[in-house]
């Protein structure tokens, strides 16, 4: 606790020029920790709405969706529990596997496919891949999938800044997400879990 | 395999002028990956000896012991079980939390001080907790414990930085780091991950 303190007052002075609510400020922090690099604090995008509705989708004990394992370990599934969401990753599925090899597509995005309706109202959750976060995109567009937000931060040198951007130039569901080519899946993490504290604190 | 392909393309003009060997320059391409920052290129530091101790330790069917279960979850368990180890993360364990509390430290340190003598000739691999990195630097120098190599990445503003400098310090264990407040799960995951990867391609 002592560390976290600690850990936001460094971070702070980052932040000061950026017009951020309190809320928004615990998120971005939490952010930055993850990854140990203050540069974060320029290229995380968080859309108006993001916040409030990752909360209410908490409250309401939505479930969240992760692309890889990674994520759903990282995010504090204990705390969450108490608002009776669960935490759920496809990706090791050997139903996920099979449909990888018919439809020629990489296992991420088959794992956010096979989803499908489950993601409308959820929050989704991507801090590895790509192809996942633009099968997620290509659901809202084409299938009329609505998740309350869509937390998105995939990671690298190909694809990912790509699909992080589509994902800010969309305007029709919530976003959180990195510019540019950093990210990953402590960075995802990080963000749902600020959320999952900040209502932990208000209960 | 396209796009690990094109990422270590995209990342090798960033390595050039760092007279790489090919090994070094598998496990760099995955670290920066895992990133998404060709920053990593000037602070990653892997000691002359760290790569071949990695190997032999594999190879040698040794266990890998994390401070966290996001490292746990994210090393590839199925191609390094094909040399006998296994992947252990006890931060969760009752007894871990009984000896934090009744010792007064983080249960990061209390799960590293409990894996003990297992540590002799293993890997330790270390993404998330300076205190459990200064813990296992602590065990070497007082305990007489000598793991084969140590991959310690924690990440953040408080003591991170201090931690992985002790690491680089000492002469004793075989390192793979990174300098300064940067680093993490997926760092730590994919410098081991890099290395069973070259094992696994030349059996």
């Amino acid at each position: 606790m002592e560390i976290e303190k600690r850990s936001m007052e460094i971070i702070a002075p980052y932040l000061k020029n950026l017009n951020l609510t309190d809320e928004e400020t615990k998120v971005y922090s939490r952010m930055i920790h993850a990854a140990g690099d203050v540069d974060y604090a320029s290229i995380i995008k968080i859309s108006s709405k993001a916040i409030d509705a990752t909360k209410k989708a908490i409250q309401n004990g939505k479930n969240i969706f992760t692309d890889v394992e990674m994520v759903r370990t990282g995010i504090n599934k204990r705390t969450l529990s108490k608002f009776g969401g669960e935490v759920f990753c496809k990706v090791a599925d050997e139903e996920v596997k099979k449909l990888a090899e018919r439809e020629g597509i990489t296992r991420s995005m088959a794992a956010m496919r096979s989803f499908g309706e489950e993601l409308n109202g959820s929050i989704v959750a991507i801090g590895n891949a790509p192809t996942a976060l633009f099968e997620v995109l290509r659901l809202v567009r084409e299938e009329k999938i609505l998740p309350a937000v869509i937390v998105g931060i995939p990671v690298g040198f190909v694809g990912a800044a790509d699909s992080k951007k589509a994902l800010a130039d969309q305007n029709q569901i919530p976003f959180i997400t990195v510019e540019g080519t950093k990210g990953g899946s402590p960075i995802a993490v990080a963000a749902i879990n600020a959320i999952i504290y900040i209502l932990n604190n208000s209960r």
